[in-house]
């Protein structure tokens, strides 16, 4: 029923490339099938101004995409002077994803960047961006550790994103393009290793869902979540959960 | 426990005032309590050019707040020269909200777009504004039915938003200012009349809070918008649902 | 003979409501007749960098309308990228006009800024904003006086500003937008409560006026201030000059 | 008692040198003692969109100032980003002086630019403008008469402007920087040749001043721009008036 | 002598991957050693405005880096609101490049735009990017012409990049970042697959050159292309020169 | 053979005026034949932020064309909010010019700014923009050493430009717009009084062409800048090399 031929319940290909970024603290290529998203952590030593001497530090990232990593090509954003709202919207998500892990306390006054850059776009490029950064954030706290920056990883749990939808009246996991672009609802999760809500975003792009759709779709979320911490773990060299 | 002294699921004091703007089409000053958004809607001959020429109609929205609409003064966007993500992120949502209800293909090529703009802010703009929009488009498009250029007013359903929240562990309806900024958790619905979801936005603000605790802010949510549409059926001067 | 059936030297309805903004340390509404705008001033401790260490205060002002402020939609000046050339003369000649009143150096290193938007527009939206944020100054300074910040308030006299026109040939008072768009000329005064003269800003519409003309505008102007410094007052609640 | 030793009536040296831009369609080099302004008239056979098809055309003025002009540098706009409030106050200033003398309806659908670009500045850099950019209008209009595009210059009357001031106390004529900057008041007048207003702009800089000591100012103008208008009769070729 | 241990002469390891971007109409990922540029080429059937109805076709580039492809992160430029000087140097230089070797008028009235984004950067990203484009840009005619938009690939020769510089006194090819940042000179070569020059870019870093040394830059950017231009006929499957 | 009449050695009549800038620390207008461009040094006491605490100095340069200086009117930078690409371009390569012959070390921490704006525009601008702008920055050193900020001024050598190209299969020196526009090819040298190369950039315009015509150009160049050099020794009041 599903264009690609899956299960309902059934992620694409998941494929996580830690060190990806030659030069980056910290990076990941996620890959959800045919979405690649290189995700690459900066550290830095300053923190925004209106953080400055309150001893925590701050975890922010940013989105792009390649004009080209689109069927149709996008226009560039450098060259249109700006982010669009789509941008600055997923952006923000990424960010807040992140720091919902993080211990913002025992990070001190350090700031983490991640970009996000989509080299390839074939649907649920924000949930591959939250899934990859995390891995990116974490070998860059590691590298912290490592020279001495950081006594330990200042992270308090994995955190993971994944799309659900309606598709042809089926509640569906890991929305493709081809899905995505006639779903009749879909929402993005981002949970947490423990199975935490961090951020629930779902539209109804036709017609209103019902509650009971909605649960179907996080039960689905749940699921994709559980199996992406997984492939984080083994990214990062961890024993699985 | 509420710093306002409500109920947990106890709405603000609600004003729907139709009309408030005297040179739109339709116009809604919406007050939540505290919040204060005036919605005013512009019906225009044009569609926007990817639109042309398909028969069909769009509904836009745009978001603004008055510098010192806040306890502290926010820079103007003017004259920052652009709106900001937050902005963005709004006025997308308060579109996509009523074009769920908006049948676009009964309306005709014509655009309407709803302006919203926050007069004084105590939380809640955003739902407020959804709330608000919703009346000033009903009241635009029945100025076109009378007027002659529509037949019939083209909305198949009613929408309007509210925001929940865990507040010291406790879900609660329509937060204030107050409890929005030191809230666990809170997330912002808009549903139909019908109790349809349109737009589910949640963000652990603090730590991930779980599937159950969503749920006990879906509840709330519905008892809210049911309220709001009562509100909204004395604004347009309908019989009760 | 004037399209609101007023005498050629009579001011519209005028109110000045004072503490509209719930939140801003001076506000008021300023109505002239349908011409509605909300000034609110703000209290900062920092003056402009190249005021640092001179001892003295500042004041400035910025404007804005509301896009269905007026009887075509206005686009809005944030999502254009900035502010127009009309806007920042406007905006400009509201600082001048209320520092011409205020004693900087009594004032002490401290800035407040008064924001003017217009909520509502039938002409003479830049008058309106001089003689309302007047009020809103005098409020906010009052309160610094109240909270120990200042011994007194540092007003020299009051300011307030009104439009003439040659309307038909025949010089009135007050233009409203019916007049103020078909007048053969039209000048902004702002003159102080003695009497004296701020700002002066005349042109000539449709072909050039003489001197005599302008003489009768003038006239009719310093009869319209006496009239608003005594609304002011009353707003103030300070005894009749 | 002035810084320059001129009588308070007395113009600074004026040189009006036509044709000084090779490219344009009509130039002047506009000189008021050591403030200098290139205006050069440009012809376009295009109006602006809101124009088309009214068979009227349309004159409008851009401003701006060489970085080094001034005694302090000016940052350059273009690399700042975009023009000033002061900026676009002025050109709009011009602009409107010089629609004051044009016959719209004459030019027939096509639009003249004047670029008035300050190459030294000394004070009275707009009014110098205003007085260049007729001369440069008049012989693009004339061109255009000699080419057959048009059938006479559509030119009403002339128009010209000039700066007065209070300076320690005393009305003077022409103020250049040191005045300026120093001055209880200043104003602007732009009168036609006829001596009618087409724009008066006075500021109070100091202190508030009297309606007689503004009589004072006009008069001054009026004698300023009789000589003024005298120079650009002359750089045209004109018999004298 | 070189960081590298490369011989004066010898180039970095080259890898030209086409088709690496699988949506673009023709693609090419450029590898210089640890630079890679992906370059992604899409046919446009509109020319821009200045073009319409000329029959000739355009080709145009556009140029971009990852933030964190450079040791140290670069700000992303969609986010400070608009490209560097250094930016649209580039893209100039990649678009005239390959206009220089595309029969204009044999394309007819399409467009090609081929984006150039660094992934890595270890210093040649124009040169790079250069050289990738042209097989892009080969791909996607080729493209056209299996579908039938064109009868042949309308390119008349080869266009490939290369950069040369003095280090240490010594003339030395193909630069990576660890000298081109302490060369005392560095040359940017675009020739044909004929030998022809279509750009030279010579600067001197640290003192001026003399026309000797940069003779010997010139030869070995002629030994650079040939190679380069070698392994572009591989990467498109045609015969070695 | 060419449009001027010229020989193809043969440069256009040059005038180098110092001083022609009132206010400027140095400044000299740039005569290349018809084109005139304006440069004027500005000496600032604080460095950019990246060179704080060096005890280096910086030279940089802006450059910007009226309007109307061109036969065709160009639209003004600031006006659409910001500086075109070849703008940047030209503005850096005047700023790496002067800085080839600057002792920055000798400096000390301050800078100087050469705005390059010019007048009018046949040709050549860059090139006349290099060799002015050297005249003006001599000029302003002078200045500091006089009152006493240098001891001597810190040039190590002369800087001047030119443009020669493929007219008409000749090899030609001092491109006009008539030649310029037409060219088979050309290119601007920066070389110092000594015939050092600071920066050479050649274009084809047409199709490529051989290191032979490049050998040509050179010598050509040669020629120009030695006659330039002599030019701003006169300027300068220095003895002839």
């Amino acid at each position: 029923m599903r264009p690609s031929g899956r299960q309902p319940d059934e992620m694409r290909t998941i494929r996580l490339e830690p060190g990806f970024a030659k030069y980056a603290e910290g990076s990941c290529m996620a890959r959800f099938g045919e979405t690649h998203v290189l995700c690459a952590a900066t550290v830095e030593d300053r923190v925004p101004g209106w953080m400055r001497d309150t001893g925590r530090g701050w975890v922010t990232a940013e989105y792009g995409m390649l004009p080209r990593s689109t069927a149709e090509r996008t226009n560039r954003e450098a060259a249109r002077g700006g982010q669009s709202g789509r941008t600055q919207e997923i952006q923000r998500l990424i960010g807040r994803s992140l720091r919902a892990v993080t211990d913002l306390q025992a990070m001190g006054e350090m700031q983490v960047r991640v970009d996000c850059d989509v080299i390839q776009a074939d649907g649920g490029t924000r949930t591959a961006s939250v899934t990859g950064a995390f891995v990116a954030l974490h070998l860059a706290f590691q590298r912290c550790v490592d020279i001495g920056l950081l006594k330990a990883v200042p992270l308090t749990d994995q955190v993971a994103a994944v799309s659900c939808g309606l598709y042809k009246d089926t509640a569906v996991l890991d929305l493709d393009y081809a899905e995505d672009s006639t779903a009749q609802a879909d929402a993005n999760f981002v949970l947490t290793g423990q199975g935490g809500i961090v951020e629930v975003q779902g539209t109804a792009e036709d017609r209103p869902f019902a509650a009971q759709q909605f649960d179907q779709l996080m039960a689905l979320a749940n699921k994709g979540v559980r199996e992406l911490c997984e492939f984080q773990r083994q990214a990062l060299g961890l024993e699985p959960a």
